[in-house]
């Protein structure tokens, strides 16, 4: 069976994190990156040699061969992207790879846009295991709907149609698990160090709360004072907050009252 | 060297998911357990024999004898259990293994009494890692410490000496970074299900979240449209909440400001 994939020439709008994992990946998975083009010509050479592909700025160079446009870079630069990049392109398909920006935001420009969005944080420090990763893809119109499926088939074997809608629905939900999440872990480094203790005490248990809901949903796993309506455990510890940290006393009320919306704090 | 475990006698009070890991820790460390006690006299029997040790309730059959008792049930059934334990016992040193229940809960009952507290959640299911898992310890009057340690660090090798007060720090800290979390994954759940989309879908994110914070302090790893001061994605954000799940507009809010104390919520 002939590879749809075979002939395509994929440009890659970005050099940030986004731009360099997936990038990276393809290459990997046997894909020829045709170009990287970029706003910062140092940034644009670095990530066009890892890629082995052509380079451009948004002033010259930007090859209008290519089939595919991935804009990858960060949500607030998209639509100026799209704009500049609307110059040079017609009826190739454009896409970008954010969670919380809709898919329209590219249709003023192009004839055809969808998205690419692998839902995972990316640092350029850690690798991420993209066989578990998440990709979610739209096009309007549904044109080159099997063409980014089996190029997000060649990124993770994990690949849904998504509409704009439901992205957002993802989107919330990663703003929740992830970044609420990673500030629940500053609270409690945070408290700790007032009191000289190092934060890695905490890991294990930060481990295995996530080891738990591994194979179990997250309501069934929750535990706690505030699950098991110890009002008197919560007070104490709202009056430890209030001497140690206030300013997580109102947050520790809310979240304990979301768990167990029967507590009843005296205070 | 001889050890100074050697010759000693030691109880289990409880056969809850604590005494369950802690009994089989020290038994497969080479140590004793001269007795299992507790309320159920199914569950009794059944730690018992797990442990190779004799079992009592509390009506008959507790051997006197044991130097050290280890209460292990939950924080509410301290007192109860140590009450009655005190029918029985005059010197020997008794601790729990509660993170927020002061050890002086158990002065009012016994000569020597203290804390050893395991800092990890556990449950029947799944086998904890105690070579990873922090022990904290303390005794009044001190006498037993030398014991309690080395007992410890049969457990792990990571034990800390530490008051009363402080243990309570880590309790609060553990709240925020074990039970709160599993209740934002659960929110992040409930949220996808709305939309009929699989909980499984977050893992790799939630993976990385934790990831990323082994080697980093959090503070250093927060991302997030609250933390770019982007207002506009919160705000889409809070309106969809709005209409999908209003239960946790609040939090959402709260727990924005708290990342980013500059944003701007206008609604």
């Amino acid at each position: 069976m002939p590879d749809i994939l075979t002939n395509m020439k994929i440009s890659i709008v970005g050099t940030g994190n986004v731009a360099f994992h997936l990038g990276k990946r393809l290459v990997e998975k046997g894909l020829t990156i045709n170009q990287v083009i970029g706003r910062d010509e140092a940034k644009t050479r670095w990530l066009s040699e890892i890629l082995q592909a052509k380079q451009a700025t948004f002033a010259k160079n930007i090859d209008e061969s290519s089939d595919l446009f991935i804009i990858a870079v960060s949500d607030t630069a998209i639509e100026e992207v799209a704009k500049k990049l609307s110059e040079f392109i017609d009826k190739q398909c454009v896409v970008h790879t954010s969670g919380s920006i809709p898919s329209t935001i590219l249709q003023p420009y192009f004839k055809h846009f969808g998205v690419l969005y692998p839902l995972q944080t990316f640092s350029l420090t850690s690798q991420p295991d993209f066989d578990k990763i998440p990709i979610f893809i739209n096009n309007t119109p549904q044109y080159y709907i099997p063409f980014l499926k089996n190029l997000a088939e060649k990124i993770s074997p994990r690949v849904y149609e998504l509409p704009d809608e439901d992205r957002m629905t993802l989107h919330v939900a990663a703003v929740f698990v992830n970044n609420f999440t990673n500030h629940l872990f500053k609270i409690g480094s945070e408290i700790l160090a007032k009191q000289n203790l190092p934060f890695d005490v905490l890991l294990p248990l930060i481990e295995e709360t996530v080891n738990k809901i591994r194979h179990n949903p997250p309501l069934s796993m929750q535990t706690g004072p505030a699950k098991r309506g110890d009002n008197v455990t919560v007070e104490k510890h709202l009056a430890f907050l209030e001497q140690q940290a206030p300013q997580y006393d109102l947050l520790y009320t809310l979240l304990s009252i979301s768990i167990n919306p029967d507590l009843k704090i005296n205070k």
